[in-house]
This record gives C-alpha cells, structure tokens and sequence, in this order.
C-alpha cells in the first residue's frame, strides 16, 4: 500500500486542464484518484464531500475557478469579471457554509481586480484585453491558487513542527475527528505533529476516536495515519476515558473549527468530552489551529452557533438497517465547544499559545499584524 | 404500537411447556414474541442474545431448567439430580461468563436439594420416586424459577421507587447503555424510576446514549420507553456533554456491572465519561445497582477486570461496508469504571447510598444479614 503522503489531496494538473482529487467517499476501501474537468465535475465533487475539509475545499475552489476561466473567450475586463463573478457564484453554491470556500473564491477575485489595477496603461486596453489582459489575469489566478495551496502545505507543516516539539519517542497520541491530511493539503492540522514525529522516526502510536455519527475518525484518520505506516489504534469516542487512565495515552492533538478570543475552541462533536478526560487523568489536550481559524471578533464559546444536522446521520447512515425506532427524537448537534481552561495550548503556525488565551491570541494578532 | 410494559420480557407459559420471549435481535424494527421448547432452543436464544441482560438470563434459565426437568422419567434421587447437572450445565455453557446465569442455575439446584433433605421420611422414598417425590421437585421446581422472576420485578420496583424520588416533574433524565426492562423481568433498573414518573404522570423527557459499539441504548433503551410513551431522544456517545451544558438533563441513571466495596462503579463503556461531564456541569449522576451487583470482595475499581472484546464489533458489525481500513488496530473494552466521587448516590431496592461508600455499603450489607 502507498502512503498517504505519496498522494496530494488536491492538486492542479495544468496540462490536461483538470482538478485531481483523491475520491474520499471511497475511502477507506478504495483510493481513487479522479480528475474533474467540468464546472459540475467540480461542484459535485464538493457537493459530494469527494473533496472535504476547510482548507482543501478552499484550494479546490480557488483552482476550480482559475480552470473555469482558464478558456475564457471574454473580450473586455467586464465581461470577464462578470463571467468570472458567475463561475464563482455556482462553485460557492456547492457547500455555502464552508467558509474556506467563499473565502478562497473571494481572494481569487481581489487578486484579479488588484493585478488589473496594476496594470499599466489601464485606459485604452480594452482593444487588446484578449491579446494582452486577458492572459495576464489568466496566469495570475493560475498562480494564485498554487499560493493558496502552498500556504496551506506551509501553515500545516509549521503547525507540525512546533506540536512536534510537544511529543517524545514511545509517546501514546490522540485524536478526534479528521484534522489530517485528507483535509488540508499536506501534513494536516492535528496529525501535521505525528507526521512529522513519524519522520524523525519516533516510534509513537495513535489512537483514533471513530468519532460519530460520520465516523471521519474510523474513515479517514486512521486509514491516513495507517496508510503512512504509523501504528494506528481505532476506539469508540466512548471509549476515550478508559485509554487515558490506562496510562496509554500521553498527549491529545485535535483540529478546531472555530476558536474564540478568549480560547475557548468549537471543534467535532466529542471534543470537550476528550478535554475533560484528559483534564481529570492528567493528559495535555492540545488544540492545533491555524491562525485564520482564530476569530478574534468572536468573544467566547457561548457565542459560537452551533450547526444542528439531520436525525438519519445518527439513526441509519452507514447501517444496514435503521438501528433506532421509528419517530424517535434525535439530538445530533456537529460540534461542542471546548472550554479554555481544558486546553493546556493552542498550536498555531506561530508557535504554541498558552493561557491566558485572551491575552496570547491577542498579542499575536497584533504581531501578525506588523 | 404496544408499550413495552404490556410484554413481559421472560414469562414461563407453563400450559405450553415453553418460555416466552421477546426476540431481542428483532428490536427495534419488529417486536416478535417467541416460545422456546427444547434444550436447543433455550440455549440458543441466550447465545444469540435473544434474551439478554443480567436477571433475564438468570431467569430465563431457571425457568428453562424446570421445563427440561419437568418430564423427567429419573426412577431416583440421584438419576434425577444427574440429569439435572447435566441441564444445567448444558444452559450455563450458553453464556458461561454471565453471572447470573450459572447463579440462577445454582440456586435452582440448591432448592431442589433443601427440598429434598427436608422430605420425611428420606430413606426408603426411592421405591415411590417416581409417584411422590419427582413430581414434589418439579413442582418446586416451577415455584422456584417464578420467585426468581418476582424478587427481580420486586428489586427493580422497589429501585424505581427510591429514583423516583430524585426526579421531578418536567426533568430531562440521561440514560447510558440498556439498564431497562428489556434487561430484567419489569421495569429495568436505571430505567425503572423513569417508569415510575412516568406512571406518576410526570412529563419527562429521556435522552438514550446511543452506546457504541453494539448499539444497545439506540435499539433497546430509545426503543423501550418510546414504546411506553415517554418523550425520547437519542444522541450519540460524543454528545452527552454538550446536551449537559446546554441544561436540558436534570438527573442522570445508569445501570451497573459491578460495583466494589468503595463504591467504584463498573458499567458499560462510556459511564465514565457521562459522570465526567455530570460532574462538570453540575448534574447528579446516579447508579442503579441492585444489592446482588455489589461486591464487597471487590475492594476498589481496579481490582475488576474488564473484558476486551473483538475489533469486528468496532470496525464492522452494523455497517453496509467495514468503515475502517484493514489491519488496524482495535481498542475495545466492554466496560469502564467510573470512581466513586463522580458518583451522586447508588440506588438500591433498600434505599439509596451516599459517599463515603465505603461506609454506606458495609452498613447496608451488615443490616441486610440481620
């Protein structure tokens, strides 16, 4: 079997005008590589969550867009914005919560507008706009999408390094949900430490919470961390606990998809029970977030809204007959919010944060900022 | 639909010559009430988990050993308690690891030997064996298995009745696992003070952990009492911390395994991190534990040895596909052991015990000798 880490989650292949993914819904019985082509190609792909996780949807979209564009037959600057605006508009549809989606077909559309500001003389091009323009702002894109990715690949693989620095040879890791490669680019957000530990050739050993209703954990994180060869152990998110007060257990890294100004964290559904165990037998949990995770407007947990998902994901996804009687009420929220105080630090592609979070995230901010 | 509260979970159909059941393996989706004859059928139903849970099991094989003995042909004492060892030990080797089992067989034994030794005259019966003294045992026999029955339905009343004393009227009650009436005869244990509120008219609201891996507080416990009319829903192992902060639980019931002489508590896996949250968010969590389940030979929690059981269960039982990647490796503890200051009170059939439980217990097991 080829590791993970021989496959990109999502890459560009330029010459044949085409998006190349790895087909997630087959996972972990089969890895595919499919390339998408079309508009619809790439929408269903999204549609489908054949391409999941914030920023490798965000990657997708912003590659998408550069190929829907690629051929663009527009004959002025306002014609292809226009045209571009449309493109942009369906590939946003596919999943319109996603904020790395919209984030990353918004940035694709400033960087047009800043090279077409730029341009010099900008009166009087219109004539030329498919001689000259047009295939300018077409490689722009085309290299501002790679920036994307590669800042993504960057931020994962410096999250890495310092969560590296929070683990030992021998050491037990755990983690929730699928904060890895399969979602990001390369490395991941939680699993960027254990791949990096893995290379210096620690001889670690991680457990996967399953992590339901969707199982991401069982899926996804344990077929990558095992396809790259590390010892993977799969657990019920019930069973979490019992590990850690086994002593098996020596430091927890998971993802985040939202922390707070004051470092409280929303994260999988699950986490904060992870949290609380690791608080009460002793085990550093860890948050590793890039910085565009952090939402400074954000003040606590309490003002994170929390999605409420369908009862079937809970009462018969994945079975092979509805496991729950008929009418039944089902609760099924996708994310808990950690609170700070559970948190022994946040990783970020700056270094590790540790409480006060309130005063730590906002120094770095302002540091971020100079 | 019929509430579960019309269906005796066990019953001896004595007319018949059969025990009646509720085919378990049937719920949620089909509610099919079985008769067992034969050795064969008993033996299987009890493997197969037809019948499950501690006292049902006890009682199902009480009640079958009578109906194997009850056309015995033995011409003597001995033969016939020879064919009886032989029953029996047939019945226990369908579950030899459950307790009650092997005691609900032992005690029938035992009733059949008191008897016995009390008859008068005791020599010289063996010539009239046959005529006065076979049937005496058998009929002993019958009455012995339906007092097993009734203490269990009695027990779990008499907790219903101390628990119903820590629920008002409106309260959200959490539940782990199946500690209901599917388990016992009537009632349940950490079920019964929810029937009880509910017969007291109290607008409860249920919600069911739905308990990975086998599933048994989605298929057993939401299906019980939403048959009886009680407002339930599920969610899954991961939520019950989010659930408890958002301030809908009032009051937590479990069943119990086992329960040490400290008040350490092992249940199914998972209790532990329901009583971590609990105590986070300030909600009492109790046990249900009839005296039989406690055991003062069992000095702490980490004296009781908890069973791992088969990836399979984790990795591909009740899935369309196996959802995790092949040779991995699998964490899978039937239980875990929740520690004595997690927990609010042990309700007993004699009444509910606080910390220090140490104290509590050797009280209570000193004024039941009396």
């Amino acid at each position: 079997m080829k590791s993970i880490l021989d496959y990109e989650t999502v890459s560009l292949i330029d010459e044949d005008d085409a998006l190349e993914i790895i087909d997630q819904t087959l996972l972990p019985g089969k890895i595919e590589i499919i390339r998408l082509h079309t508009a619809k190609e790439i929408w269903d792909a999204i549609y489908l969550l054949q391409v999941r996780g914030a920023p490798a949807i965000g990657v997708s979209a912003g590659m998408g867009l550069y190929l829907l564009m690629k051929h663009s037959k527009a004959q002025s600057y306002d014609e292809f914005m226009k045209e571009l605006d449309e493109k942009s508009d369906y590939l946003n549809s596919s999943r319109p919560t996603a904020v790395n989606l919209s984030w990353a077909l918004k940035r694709m559309k400033a960087h047009v507008e800043k090279v077409y500001a730029k341009m010099s003389p900008r009166d009087g091009v219109s004539g030329s706009f498919s001689d000259a323009v047009r295939p300018k702002l077409i490689d722009e894109m085309r290299d501002e999408c790679q920036r994307i990715k590669q800042e993504d690949i960057d931020v994962c693989r410096r999250i890495g390094e310092y969560g590296v620095t929070l683990v030992k040879d021998g050491d037990g890791i755990l983690t929730h949900c699928n904060a890895g490669q399969l979602c990001a680019c390369k490395y991941g957000t939680a699993t960027a430490p254990m791949y990096l530990a893995h290379e210096k050739g620690y001889n670690i050993k991680v457990y996967c919470d399953e992590t339901r209703p969707l199982l991401q954990g069982a899926r996804l994180t344990a077929f990558e961390l095992h396809s790259a060869g590390i010892d993977t152990t799969l657990l019920c998110d019930n069973m979490s606990a019992s590990l850690m007060k086994s002593g098996a257990v020596n430091v927890i890294f998971t993802g985040c998809d939202r922390v707070a100004a004051n470092g409280d964290a929303a994260n999988k559904i699950g986490t904060s029970m992870v949290a609380l165990a690791a608080k009460r037998y002793g085990v550093p949990f860890y948050i590793c977030a890039p910085t565009s995770t952090i939402d400074i407007n954000t003040p606590t947990g309490a003002d994170i809204n929390i999605e409420q998902r369908k009862p079937e994901e809970v009462t018969e996804m994945w079975y092979k007959e509805r496991m729950a009687p008929e009418g039944i009420n089902v609760y099924n929220p996708a994310f808990d919010v950690t609170d700070n105080e559970l948190i022994a630090g946040i990783v970020t592609e700056y270094g590790i944060l540790h409480a006060p979070y309130d005063e730590a995230i906002r120094k770095l901010f302002s540091e971020i900022k100079k």
